[in-house]
């Protein structure tokens, strides 16, 4: 077992580190929302009055922060930095999901003071963090990968090496773009039959057992009343966020102008989202965008 | 067993009829090819004169034909159609993937004269076909499905009944649209990795377990060498050419005009493939899309 800082105790890290804590681990956590911390403390973590404090005696530290430049600042600040205090040998763990490429600047600094690095962004969302059953894409060297699987373990189900420093961060863009792809083409595809008179159930089957199978047709149906269990069944409430896919696509798109690559289908779905979003759809699940093909 | 005729005997049409005499029925079989007539002959086939003459003692006529053109002319043609001269009682097949306006035509006119119809178009290629697994997508009545199936069954694996009369094209062109959106976003998606540094099998492996997860990507991965035995591993040979996965794409804006729906990602497929088909790779699987986004 192991001595944990947690860092960042949102919608996903404060589950994140109640299940550190129900596998056994010390936890000390650390948020600016006292009410997030006397939650998780409440189920056997301690807090210490600063971040600062929590890191000292840490051997891994974990963030989950909402955006890159809260992590540079969280890590890298002249004074106020962790990187002043936290030991050497120690692995931080950012399971923000942030641009790969203060990822690995971040890697980079850390390195130079001898203290290891992940990226380890997550999907699976509130349902998953809850439940342990998170994925988790890790970029990191071999051995920073195999010091931090058991810690993962306890808060996900896969544990993916996705290669060096950043790696996380570029598998993750990579997947929500491709994720954001599914969902509209699905969308569009399932309103063209029901526009000509097929059934939805009917044809989610056909397509399901055809070469139209994709996770959002399959597990996460669009349409009303396909699936139960579904946000789409349940007024598009729960699940994961327009706003947030749309954040997504706006860090896949800064990934596709560093490379200078060609991305049609992720820059339509991201211009589609933000569209959704700025109709006031921004906290619905982002299958709702289901009904932007409305008839 | 049943007494069927079989017009047009392409690549598709060819295995199609010789699974149906592998399974015992009496098939006369047609088309204007001698060549492609010989081939099924010799796998036991009988053949006449012409179409007519095979359609007369027919209780199954089965066409599989290139487009919405020859099912109008080669059904009903004023004196030529072969409306004037298949029994009252018999079952039509149209396994050709045409427009749903044509079907219903086809359909309600065979109706007329007190002859069956089912628009039955087929997915799962030319690999399908010879090893007798296609999927129908079969528009019709409950009666005339029940009629179909058994003879179905001689040549796919998953025979889906979608609705009325026309019903069948409607849930081709809605999944092979879908199917094109997933080939293009797995394709960028799998590009944008490989242009920041990541693995292609690692990065599939990755989506694959995750909600990037699609037909696409799982079983026909459009990059080189990630999986064995499929056309990108081949030089983009066999499978599914550009120029039908146009052709599908042209079907399927035909119908979202024809409905007025609106499908953002199904009409930059077909441009995308459009472009892909006018600079020479008309006759390449449509996993080449990959190389559009090459670096």
């Amino acid at each position: 077992m192991a001595n944990i800082a947690f860092i960042g105790l949102g919608n996903m890290g404060g589950p994140m580190a109640i299940n550190l804590v129900k596998a056994g681990h010390e936890v000390c956590v650390f948020d600016l929302s006292e009410t997030a911390v006397a939650q998780v403390v409440e189920q056997g973590a301690s807090t210490k009055a600063s971040a600062i404090d929590c890191v000292k005696d840490a051997q891994f530290i974990i963030s989950m922060l909402p955006a890159g430049k809260h992590v540079d600042g969280v890590y890298l600040s002249p004074e106020t930095g962790l990187i002043n205090y936290i030991a050497k040998g120690s692995v931080v763990i950012d399971s923000s999901t942030i641009d790969a490429t203060t990822s690995r600047k971040v890697a980079g600094e850390l390195a130079l003071q001898g203290i290891n690095f992940v990226d380890a962004p997550v999907s699976g969302g509130v349902g998953g963090a809850i439940a342990g059953t998170l994925s988790f894409m890790v970029g990191g060297s071999d051995d920073e990968f195999k010091q931090v699987e058991p810690i993962l373990n306890a808060m996900g189900k896969n544990i993916f090496h996705a290669g060096g420093h950043g790696a996380g961060q570029i598998a993750k863009v990579c997947n929500n773009m491709l994720l954001s792809v599914l969902m509209v083409g699905t969308s569009e595809a399932l309103q063209l039959g029901l526009a000509n008179g097929l059934d939805a159930k009917v044809l989610s089957n056909i397509m399901s057992k055809s070469s139209g199978s994709n996770w959002t047709l399959d597990v996460y149906n669009p349409c009303p009343d396909v699936m139960e269990n579904v946000p789409s069944s349940n007024d598009y409430q729960g699940g994961f966020m327009v706003d947030l896919m749309a954040k997504d696509l706006g860090l896949a798109m800064d990934t596709a102008v560093g490379s200078q690559s060609s991305t049609p289908m992720g820059a339509l779905a991201r211009s589609l989202y933000a569209m959704h979003a700025a109709s006031g759809n921004g906290g619905k699940d982002f299958s709702s965008i289901f009904n932007l093909f409305n008839k």
